[in-house]
């Protein structure tokens, strides 16, 4: 058997765990929290249906790409709570070590090509990467909208902060950073976002 | 605000629903059954890391875009255990009807572009739709596999089903044909096989 389809699969193996990493956020009138699989297979549908609102030109395939895997890490490293500052302080560590390990189960060149998707994804210095940070944030806050508030309300996230995690839309799409601050204001007047 | 951005909105979460859409495989070394969100999530990174070994040109995106849509229409017309040979009686019928539910809740032309790719996957005559097929079927049976037997011990699946489940692999590409013959003469010397 080749070794490198050897390596391949077991890698494929090994992702499965993303299905059981949870994160905080919740499935849309279900009370269970998704986990990262579910997160990373959404993002790259949204790429698919709104990447032409984005006002940058990007690689579509690159972008998708980016999305699917830039999550693999917490299989090691854990899913830390976007609005958790005292977990964020040594989630870039705590990453990088993971992203070793399970790009290093791939050989070389595949490895080294998904491992520079992450560290782009991680910059947030590209079109793509972005776009991406659009999608990865702006898809828990659909479901917290569409749970009466969700994890902003479960853990009183101040107003300010949710509007920082969002930012990365407005330098992306101004079609979606309209969309966004619509979606905000009525989550407000609705008492979703309940700390000022 | 935008009405087209509004339906791709609404499309955006009423296809949250996939995360709670469950299939008879089960997570590996979890005693839980995978969701379709999670299922599509894996397919697309399997032909990411696999593609290479496609004996057909492919487009990639094409491919990834497929299979990270195939399964929407399980939505309303929920998951068909493929080895039940009655319920796959009227699963065309059922489907078509859900296609046109889901994918006409987007404007015409994505709508139109996404309903054209779940036509061209259940077809299944295109290179992307074979690799795509193969990539649909090879997932559960890596699981399967790494379960001990899963679906295929728990429901006795006949052999010769499993086999011709398999098969689209064979015409899409030879190493990967090389390999489920190697995976799934081990499983049946492990008696993961259990009805000939
Ligand atoms: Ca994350």
């Amino acid at each position: 058997m080749d070794e490198k389809l050897i390596k391949d699969i077991n890698f494929i193996v090994e992702i499965d765990k993303m299905k059981s990493i949870y994160r905080r956020t919740e499935v849309i009138n279900e009370k269970k929290r998704e986990d990262d699989a579910q997160h990373s297979w959404h993002i790259a549908i949204m790429a698919m249906v709104l990447h032409e609102y984005c006002d940058e030109e990007i690689d579509l395939l690159k972008t998708i790409k980016m999305l699917l895997i830039h999550d693999l890490v917490e299989i090691y490293a854990g899913d830390t709570f976007c609005y958790d500052k005292i977990a964020n302080g040594d989630k870039k560590d705590r990453e990088k070590i993971a992203a070793e390990k399970i790009f290093g189960l791939l050989e070389e060149d595949k490895g080294e090509e998904f491992k520079a998707l992450w560290e782009e994804f991680e910059a947030m210095e590209t079109p793509e990467a972005r776009f991406s940070a659009s999608m990865d944030r702006l898809q828990p806050m659909l479901n917290n909208y569409n749970n009466g508030g969700g994890t902003w309300k479960e853990y009183s996230v101040p107003k300010e902060d949710i509007y920082k995690r969002i930012e990365p839309v407005k330098y992306s799409s101004k079609k979606l950073w309209e969309f966004v601050l619509y979606m905000l204001e009525d989550a407000q007047k609705k008492g979703y976002i309940i700390k000022d």
